[in-house]
């Protein structure tokens, strides 16, 4: 296999959907579903699919699949998504289809002809319609019709998801035979840039995902009592302050402690009033929990509620706990991750199995289909913005061992 | 003395001044220097002051002073400030002027003629140009020309202050006049509510001031790395809030280590980029440290500096540490705290020596004149708010207290 000529390749795809009529923005890569840029991208993967004898449809609502295989029979399914984050950079997905399209191309040139499919989801970033992963999960049915015909609306003009989608053609009233995209699949395989900094610091160039993690979003409001900063001593007041940094120091040490991946995240603290010469009156911030292993993330999303709420009851203080959101893991299957390793081991190039700690289509595609990621390093672990980087050479590595691990995976 | 009638006039005075005339908000007390309702104010005391034989001035700003006899004779100096917070209460300031006027009201009632001044200052809330004790700034020489005429503008129109007084009728252009008013000083006591509930918690009637508090005000930035919450494992991390809770916990305990009456706040948090799958790129935080003694809340002030730089130091980030203003605190006279306290323990009622945390225009008068401060309670210390509460039986005591105090001391 050309390794270097799949990274030419790869290169001038992922330069070519970064020119002016594919985003929306000179300064970043924005580029979100019914938009003109939108379908000039999907208009750009037909083309090329096409060339390779690959048919090419869409889905009532635009989700891209492209089989060389009749309908009913068998394939193994390969992509990602291609829309982008509003401000984001080149590779956040759409290497993931181009990496796909390369393996349809290797597949043909090389005469392997396996039976593939690949899918180019729609709206991961929910840069449209302040959704994930909402075209996976409409073919996952994760959602349901009055999402569409109402709750789901355009950041950009407040219009339903189901207007927009029949204004740019589509027949969202179809929505529930979306779920026929995943109907042959024998398997799965997506490739992502990680969007950490896990591959580059351990200086590996492939990372096999033997799981999504799962997480849960929640609040804490600690309640204090609002007291002049100057005339207010220290053992006369009810500061939650206090409670509010013994839990972030605290959840660092369970997170940690917790071990299987679990991580931990303080990311918005809103002080009440918040300035300078008040003690504050009210303290919320966020909790971000996840972790591969449902039972280690949950551990220490039951163990910091109960700490938070003890920090604040030691001073006098009461705090509440509430779950926005909570998602399991998703584990991948590990005849496929086996295959992939097998695959990667060929090429003696470095390599980790790990999780993923970002959401992925994946997970949607998992409740039907075994299924399998592979990431490649970006610089610093940027992403979601426009310098967000990653080598091409890497994800032609990617495309050469996902292709030898289908082709183990049909012979078996 | 017939306390009971002093309550009962200072609470008809009170709710006087609480009337539609006197605030330009139906739900909270607000008024501010050059305003209609600043104007009536300043009017009424002028004819409750005239009316028991006061001569009645202004100074070219506006700080009215009012005496018992001619300029050139010493005098003792009494009063306050009768503007608002904006959201104010009815007793903020403007209960010290109505008690410093029920002292002049007893002493020409009980024949004792003590020489006496009143003073209500201009603008000590900042509520109509954003600067705090203006007017005894103004008084004290603390600012220049430049603040007066320029720098110093209107928060609802954005007109200089000099424009504003001269509108009003003042001469601004004769400020440094305005310090004229302290020249025949003998003494200043000030009666203010607390603002705090260390009276009512300890079940003290009257506070003798020993000391304003100075403070250090200062912010910190702490430079993390922005990472995705969820694909950035626990030790690959430079999460800015670590420090920042670190901090926090550690300032509460220099603070109460430090004694003195020190206290230190982190009253404002400011995330970036502040959401809850991110972790943070940047933390800065706001550090209110107080103290009667310079020494000892300077000292938290240098030691809290250097531990949050070196709490970032040791997980590999960096902060700063910038003061954004600091002020020494201001002793108060202890021959007239003395006197005070002479007179409280006569009254039988309990009381307790205490410093101020806030900043009250003693400070300023103190600059050149001997100065003390007297505290009644307000409940739950709630202050700067309509719910501001204080009782007038408390306030009568004061008067009591002060006109006997500056007998003891005019006798001396």
């Amino acid at each position: 296999m050309d390794r270097d000529r799949s990274a030419e390749r790869i290169e001038r795809d992922i330069e070519t959907l970064s020119g002016a009529a594919y985003t929306l923005s000179a300064e970043a890569i924005r580029r979100y579903a019914y938009t003109q840029e939108y379908r000039n991208t999907l208009d750009w993967f037909t083309r090329e699919l096409e060339a390779i004898g690959f048919t090419v449809e869409e889905d009532p609502v635009g989700t891209l699949y492209a089989r060389n295989r009749p309908k009913g029979e068998p394939v193994f399914g390969i992509g990602s998504h291609c829309d982008s984050n509003r401000n984001g950079g080149r590779y956040d997905g759409t290497m993931g289809v181009v990496t796909a399209l390369e393996v349809c191309r290797l597949s043909a040139e090389l005469d392997l002809d396996l039976p593939l499919q690949l899918i180019s989801f729609l709206e991961e970033e929910g840069s449209g319609f302040g959704q994930m992963l909402l075209g996976s999960r409409i073919v996952a049915q994760r959602v349901d019709e009055e999402d569409l015909r109402d709750r789901f609306r355009s950041i950009d003009d407040g219009r339903s998801f189901w207007d927009h989608a029949g204004g740019a053609g589509y027949r969202p009233e179809q929505w529930l035979e979306c779920a026929h995209v995943l109907d042959e699949l024998t398997g799965w395989i997506e490739m992502h840039i990680e969007q950490a900094r896990v591959l580059q610091d351990t200086g590996n160039r492939i990372g096999l995902v033997t799981a999504i993690a799962g997480y849960v979003h929640a609040d804490v409001v600690v309640h204090g009592r609002g007291d002049h900063a100057g005339a207010t001593p220290m053992d006369f007041r009810l500061d939650p302050t206090l409670p509010l940094a013994e839990t972030i120091v605290e959840l660092e040490r369970l997170a940690s402690d917790a071990g299987h991946g679990t991580v931990g995240t303080v990311g918005e603290i809103d002080v009440d009033p918040g300035i300078i010469n008040a003690v504050a009156a009210e303290v919320r911030f966020s909790l971000d929990i996840r972790g591969p292993v449902d039972d280690a993330y949950r551990g220490v999303a039951g163990e910091i509620a109960a700490f938070a709420q003890e920090a604040a009851r030691r001073r006098g203080m009461t705090a509440d706990y509430r779950e926005r959101q909570t998602l399991p893991s998703t584990p991948m299957d590990e005849r496929i991750v086996a295959a992939l390793e097998d695959a990667a081991k060929a090429t003696g190039e470095p390599y980790m199995r790990m999780h993923s700690g970002a959401a992925h289509d994946t997970m949607c595609v998992a409740d039907r289909v075994p299924t399998a990621m592979v990431f490649v390093p970006c610089k610093d672990g940027i992403s979601h913005h426009p310098d967000e980087d990653a080598n091409p050479a890497d994800a032609a590595l990617a495309a050469e061992i996902i292709l030898n691990a289908i082709q183990t995976l049909a012979r078996a």
